[in-house]
């Protein structure tokens, strides 16, 4: 009894006519009820491997995984540029138009939204399923190709998890590439998402979770990285790339790592906390904001103005230390015109800690900014007093000799 | 002459009933013999792929290693928690009750402790023998399933090695996961190692090696990561969870990173070094101290009390600079009782550097304590005086403004 | 139509005599052609997976590599140190004397330097090859085996290409192991790459890549990681050995992060800048500066004295923050004879940001060092007023207290 299943050599009983390249994700079901029909007893589901060989598959089904253990591989991660090729004109000469490798080309004539959707009910939480090397794209945007619209997800983990992986995986053009609702230690590492609507959200809550040496880079609608009532989450040792309305979004998340990252943006944001957000760590990161360089891109952002921050906290006790800003943007640019950026904004909170930053700017801006409502904030030799613009008298400064 | 093995497939000469189901070990260690009979020239021995499908297989006999570039590959890590199913109570309506993916349960039934040993004799070293996704599963604790004692140990290598890898492994429920003695450029990387009694240990010496991007948490008998006479070890980008004696124990151990690490605890004694430690650099990490939350365990601890220090320090010229410290303990759980909680206490060792550190508790707790024998430490913006205890006057301070 | 092809089972047309342990070069050339011939619609090219099991394959013919989406996997990356072997004299009772897992041995009997060339004309870039988990072998140096010389390449990437990923690999005695020219978003992680003159070589110019995760160690005559023209290249988590002319080297690169390795050496120019480079980061490191002891070596060098710095930088607004220094070089060995050594020089540029390093030296050393054309440096918590060397005025001094 092999639990080591190729999609391009399964039939679906009584409907043998049905290839993976026609609809993956009924043959992915397909095995998937194999897998549970043959593994019957509670003392013994290891699971299954599911391969998918180099290849063009449309998924027309969504897939649903109810079972631990399950993985799911390629090869390859089969990444390729479609916002360049659908912004690029005439491309009949070119040598290929597509994604690749073991690419799942995700059609949703099924009504549903998402390619794969982990759920399952009952105890134990779903455990160690693993996507990797594979490539999931979602083909095209709406109304036009720079939207990042088109309602698809390529994964949606909708109930507590433990211990999943997602690795080496391709994500292209989905408005929603990966979405994991109550993940605990979940793994994501080693990824190439990129030109997706969002790239990675830990929705609900989640804890010691990582999301580690990955390429990213969200559209301008969404997230490179969104986490929700985290606790824990250890972000480090990502290359983060445009757009990304933010590229880490922290919503009530505490105790989360922001470390040994390389950012680059478009727009102001670029870490952004909604809610109440505690103890976090953002440390030796590298900032870079530019203007949008892409004309087909030009006329789109996030919608925040340059008195938003670079990095925008609200809560306590969060400590942005040892980062490098580099902030180059045409005094045109700036909105609202005329202001001065902002580099970081304390928005909201206490006892926020900002120590031994660097920035480099192509213009005077305030390297921090503290609101009103902020109390005992401390600035250590981040900007000289002249840098610094607070709307408060609660604070410490030492200013960068 | 295919180099590519399958222990589903291969039958042991002579024993043909034998399965991998039966014995998984029995059939490594036969298709390991018919490697090296097939590979006797010392100027071509490439070694073997062993596959390991998805599936449940018992391991009655150690397997030995003792031929270079063997990789042992599986279908996923596997992990589930057997703590909490083992704490559950009734789990007769559960999906599943065990580990799985490529899942070895550990039954040592020959006597001995270890599921694999890789050792050899004569020259030149054991070099870049892998092991690759796949599950160690040591079953059960005695004499109780909190105990985190079993005698079992996952992987044992005991002579020196070179290159050796550990990739994308779970390990669950063993004495001791992985142990290393003798390690050069040892790589473990993207693993999932809990519930075991210690995860990680570079025992003897070691070189340049790194544990890195792995999700760790060792019990509370052992460490999550344990190295001594290690030389320029890399502990970096890692999600370490409780429980863990210690969650970095560094014996005689110098000029090791340990950065961009989120670690949780439930004891003291977070980092703990024993003997004398130089010029190693704590930077970039989250340490987060809490109390014991899940019932089974909560008469359990490490023996340590709150003025042990979370960061222990033994030794000379120890970085410990851009961390940030999040203590959160009810003042009835402080040991001795009444006690002001340590964070980093220096407990012996010239000249080390204490800089740029956050530290948010919910008590007053000393940041740093020196104890009379150390000189020359450096203390700048991790407290203000209050928050500093010295029994020494040799050190200097400069408090946090 | 199967997208797996396996070098072993592959026949040559034509040729049915050449085995990939003669030749892989042609072998794959020739699954490559096969691939081609099978994907000639433009709208349906996802490449194939080329399986290269244990074995020992010689090299003759380079391989070219035109399509994207090509995975060439092996089952190891099978480094085992040449330079051991060849410097160890009598090896007749040693168990094997060679690299092995998925073993190329590059022989480059066509007259081309290269064992793997990836080139392209016309459009697209080439997207998301993939070369894993096997061993690229230059088997020897000329004219002696501690030149690092031969000539040979391992994989050159010599068109403009995107998302390329090198995960995995062994690279040993080549002169050069892997140049890419032209990357955007490249992906070199988890590889041993040790014993080669030079490891990563980023040609040309770059963007948004990464080498992460590795465990790297050049020869005295090049780079373990070499950058030029490079923007916002990550460095991070990667534990780099001697020996290495320098260990990192940004030529004309700019917002670069070297954050979070272990960085041991023989020699200075640890991290050498050459022509301007601006806004890198280099945060978190451990750089520990040892003389030469391995006895066959002990006659080379890099050619730079101890003046020149363990960090060279050349540039502006750099920051070298939160690193430590471990100098430990007998005074006999410095040169020039009786100099003070230099750690960090900042050779020329303006506003270079140095602040919060640790340094442990068995000599008095200069902790910075400011030419005289250097301006707006600033050095804060480096060193004591005499620790600093400044052939200037302009620059801001906070001692370290």
């Amino acid at each position: 009894m092999s639990t080591v299943y190729d999609v391009t050599r399964w039939k679906i009983p009584g409907q043998p006519r049905v290839t993976a390249e026609y609809d993956i994700g009924a043959i992915i079901n397909s095995i998937i009820a194999d897998v549970k029909a043959k593994q019957p007893n509670q003392s013994s589901k290891p699971g299954a491997v599911i391969y998918i060989p180099p290849g063009d598959y449309s998924l027309k089904t969504r897939v649903v995984i109810d079972i631990s253990y399950l993985q799911i591989k390629g090869s390859g991660h089969g990444f390729a540029s479609l916002s360049i090729r659908y912004n690029a004109g005439d491309t009949s000469s070119w040598h290929e138009l597509w994604p690749g490798a073991s690419h799942i080309k995700v059609e949703n004539t099924d009504g549903h939204a998402e390619a794969f959707l982990v759920s399952r009910g009952g105890a134990p939480r779903l455990s160690s399923i693993e996507f990797r090397d594979f490539c999931i794209d979602g083909l095209s945007f709406t109304p036009h190709q720079n939207s990042y619209r088109n309602g698809k997800v390529g994964i949606r983990i909708a109930s507590d998890n433990d211990a999943l992986k997602v690795a080496g995986m391709g994500f292209v053009y989905l408005e929603r590439a990966l979405v994991n609702n109550g993940a605990d230690a979940f793994d994501v590492t080693d990824n190439f998402i990129a030109e997706c609507g969002s790239c990675v959200e830990l929705t609900g809550a989640s804890q010691a979770s990582k999301i580690t040496n990955n390429l990213l880079g969200a559209g301008f609608v969404g997230f490179s990285i969104f986490a929700e009532n985290a606790e824990g989450l250890l972000v480090q040792g990502n290359n983060i790339f445009p757009r990304g309305r933010s590229m880490v979004h922290l919503k009530t998340s505490n105790r989360c790592s922001i470390t040994g990252n390389r950012f680059q943006a478009f727009y102001p944001g670029m870490i952004d906390f909604e809610g109440i957000n505690k103890e976090n760590l953002i440390v030796a990161n590298h900032f870079r904001r530019v203007p949008e360089g892409f004309p087909p891109l030009q006329d789109f952002n996030n919608g925040k103005d340059d008195l938003y921050g670079l990095i925008h906290l609200v809560g306590d006790n969060n400590m942005v230390s040892t980062n490098i800003f580099s902030f180059d943007v045409p005094g045109s640019a700036i909105t609202p015109s005329g202001a001065t950026p902002t580099m970081i904004l304390v928005a909201a909170g206490d006892a926020n800690f900002i120590s031994n930053n660097h920035f480099v700017t192509n213009m005077p801006t305030k390297h921090v900014v503290l609101d009103a409502s902020t109390t005992n904030t401390k600035i250590l030799d981040s900007g000289t007093a002249d840098q610094i613009l607070a709307f408060t008298t609660n604070y410490t400064l030492r200013p960068t000799p």
